[in-house]
């Protein structure tokens, strides 16, 4: 038998993830409840939205831009990112 | 502050998932670790592959197919299907 899946849970539980690794490299898939909230990278991440949608502020951008299913954004390492957060929403963050 | 997540186990911990409902539907997104599971449906499921792949025994069908990043196999209510996990991976499964 496998390990036991890692579950995260951030920002008093209003986010929750799992986490993965497998051919396409260290990954997880998650749920963010309606809110907003700031986040920091460690690493590169290409955020992809699987269900609802996501509207973020990229580092450097004075704007908010809105990402909906199957959209991607991509944040460098070391960079804090803002989302708000409409309706609950699913994505898959891959770490690089 | 919205309600906390619901994180549900399956199979010893080899599948997990996270609940959401949006306009989209009720879903949830989850991690199946490498192994061979039978799941069985009360609603009609739309599963779509988010990372890896997904080797699946569909109701009435004797022959696997595989499914892999962005593809979709849809389960009628009140079936059950096996799957087989070669890498650790993401889906999403709307119900209906």
């Amino acid at each position: 038998m496998s390990k036991a899946l890692t579950v995260n849970s951030y920002f008093e539980d209003q986010v929750k993830s799992i986490a993965l690794d497998n051919a396409e490299g260290v990954s997880t898939v998650g749920v963010m409840q309606i809110g907003e909230y700031e986040f920091g990278t460690s690493q590169k991440e290409y955020m992809t939205v699987v269900s609802g949608s996501l509207t973020v502020k990229l580092p450097g951008e004075s704007d908010w831009q809105t990402f909906t299913k199957n959209q991607t954004f991509i944040v460098e390492a070391n960079q804090s990112f803002g989302v708000k957060v409409a309706e609950v929403t699913a994505y898959h963050c891959r770490y690089e």
